[in-house]
């Protein structure tokens, strides 16, 4: 029977190998000798295997409270286990409640992050993975030489659907490739879902109509199942091209309802990651979690961006984009969306690092906040890409593009290097 | 119009009223003063409001990183921030990505975590609430005067639908309330759901025949939406009472469509839990984690229980069992589901510490390793219950029972009180 298996950094007191029993035992069949009847053979079929440990480094103290206080040190090591299919079948939900599970309540360990997943080929024909990802954005949109550039409805919340409608028409005549609502905005009482795709998608057809361009706009479906249902049909009737879920909110079962339909592509908005990620030894790992979202089909998933508002390391987020692009299965490659204080400045360095286009960059401020007005804004976007891609630095692609050098001094000195900006001057502007 | 507010555990180096409203800024309309023709009554209408700051202790070091290095203290505070209903609606997955979203990520602070939630009347009429809940619980099973007593289906992964029988016959014979399948067994190759179910209600239903007592057995439903809703009418159709999902790998969307059927108690394993709340300072509290659980619909929650077997304290256990109970909109009381290496031996303490027996009260090793076989594991744990609420410890219990007498010599020494014992003996064995 084919084996699906999972990566883990682990911190513990005890003995490592003592260790790593203990979890394939909490997440299998742990409990075989107590029960009558059982047999080796039963065991060996359906119990998680630990496949291979790698120590890594020593520490002094605990990582995380609820294990022994009194350990003199912590070891740290990779651990890769392993379970039969036979256990759960093709099952995402259960799938996720056995690599994760009771796992982070163990007291055998005081660290444990799921780093990496691993799925036998089969998965690839019980799964459709993402519907479109980077090539059916690219063809969605018509954009195939650079990275798609999009901004964010901003103010997240207020605006109503007319207001949100004027605003995409600006974007439209400014030229930007995709929109998407803000998070917090779905089916607000000042904006009603169908209201505001009704108004916006005939902007977005209008525009396409005399431009021969369609904006892919993503709206928030986030919502309980039948509205999100409801929803999808409405964007479909208005002619739009995408929606977006609030995947964490939202959870598997009810992205993937919404993925199966096949008919737009899904922008996977990771808000409530921080708490899924932020602690070095507690959680998932981004290269695991993008995984399980493309076994659920998403097509589209933020990663932060390069001098991010937040607290993600420019390290992290290469990883985080190299990952997306990574194939799984040959293919189903995940259009990584690069957001978070964006307005081109990063362009070059997020070039040279990833050498890729295959990209949705997303700038809230650095378009609309443009000192030239929003046009500039996304001229100043795509020169910085242009130069990216040439192999300029930042300093070299102002000399050429006037657009970007007034971005360049209107925005660089908000660059998320410290805390020395105050929040709402710089993170509410910058998005 | 009304507002929701959400209470923060909060950590930073800045000044805390600063870092207090950068929260509620990237949470609604901190875009505001970037977008023109915004009005002062507009934000107003749609901030985020912070309601309250009380200060509670300062600390040298940071707990979390991703937060400023150079600061020489860290201020923690208890934060309260209320949003107005206006700002998303009824609408529970964006609710939850108003009030934990992009939170966590904030360099603002060097710890978050969201203690409690706050939802106004209107609540209660948009939503259900549990449709079983404690009292439901309880018609269902026909137990009325003493905690639900239940067992969970061991080992984990590898038994056929009939041997599940057969032991489910083995513990109907034996008195227990209430069982479950493990969280690791859903739809599994070697155990199909609707085999399982067929052949588990068919003890089941004879039990009840013969005998008038009604098993309750919460079958785990977890998996795709449209297969737990097959699932759903599969258990009804055989006369079930009770599902099982596992709430953080399904997810709000698809769990709320499965409570909204309301014709089955719906039993909510948290696993996956640890993730969200081992740290102090990141995630979520139980207090806040349940009551948005119960606005999904669930009936019974997961709390663990005293001396578990992993890393949480008693007093935290306690907390949670409370938390459950306490009345949310005049009612709605969600049924605390108490397990982890419990044998009995822990009911007077757990009676003593909460006053209450509405509980139920899972022991799986408990019962089924009992020395003198299952019938003396089920009377071990009616007799320490009926001892505890009679006010006598454990010692003066098991004077007047012998079967709890004979539990207390196989399970005391596997409590557990540290990380003496290897976990594959002990935390297998009596989960």
């Amino acid at each position: 029977m084919e084996r699906f298996s999972a990566t883990y950094l682990i911190e513990t007191p005890l003995d490592i190998a003592a260790a790593a029993e203990s979890l394939a035992g909490e997440q299998s069949s742990g409990t075989f000798v107590s029960v009558p009847g059982e047999t080796a053979a039963l065991k060996e079929r359906f119990a998680a295997r630990v496949e291979s440990i790698r120590e890594i480094e020593e520490c002094s103290s605990p990582s995380l409270p609820g294990c022994s206080a009194n350990a003199n040190s912590y070891r740290r090591a990779e651990v890769v286990v392993s379970w039969s299919l036979e256990n759960v079948g093709y099952n995402l939900p259960t799938i996720v409640s056995t690599v994760q599970g009771n796992l982070y309540e163990m007291r055998q360990f005081s660290g444990l992050k799921l780093v990496d997943l691993e799925f036998p080929p089969t998965f690839s024909s019980h799964f459709n993975g993402p519907n479109f990802g980077i090539e059916g954005s690219r063809r969605l949109t018509g954009i195939q030489d650079r990275p798609l550039l999009g901004t964010i409805i901003k103010p997240s919340v207020g605006m109503s659907p007319q207001e949100t409608a004027e605003l995409v028409r600006t974007l439209a005549e400014a030229g930007v490739d995709f929109i998407k609502d803000d998070e917090l905005m779905a089916d607000a009482p000042h904006s009603p879902f169908n209201e505001r795709v009704a108004e916006v998608m005939r902007v977005i057809n209008d525009h396409a109509d005399r431009s021969g361009k369609k904006i892919m706009f993503a709206f928030n479906l986030s919502d309980e199942m039948d509205r999100m249902l409801d929803h999808y049909d409405t964007v479909i009737s208005h002619g739009g091209t995408c929606a977006m879920v609030s995947l964490n909110s939202v959870g598997i079962a009810g992205v993937k309802k919404i993925c199966d339909r096949g008919k737009l592509a899904i922008h996977g908005h990771r808000n409530g990651w921080g708490m899924l990620n932020r602690h070095p030894l507690l959680g998932i790992d981004f290269k695991a979690y993008q995984k399980l979202w493309r076994l659920v089909g998403v097509d589209q998933i933020h990663v932060n961006g390069l001098q991010n508002k937040f607290c993600e390391s420019d390290d992290s987020v290469i990883r985080s984009i190299k990952a997306c692009q990574e194939p799984m299965f040959g293919g189903w490659e995940i259009l990584p969306v690069v957001s978070s204080g964006q307005w081109g400045g990063q362009a070059p360095e997020t070039y040279r690092q990833t050498q890729s286009i295959d990209l949705l960059y997303l700038a809230g401020g650095g378009i609309l906040a443009h000192p030239d007005g929003p046009s500039e804004g996304v001229k100043a976007l795509q020169q910085a890409w242009e130069a990216a891609v040439a192999g300029l630095s930042l300093e070299e692609a102002i000399v050429e593009s006037p657009a970007l050098l007034r971005s360049t001094e209107k925005f660089s000195k908000h660059l998320c290097t410290g805390l020395d900006q105050t929040p709402t001057s710089q993170g509410a502007l910058v998005q």
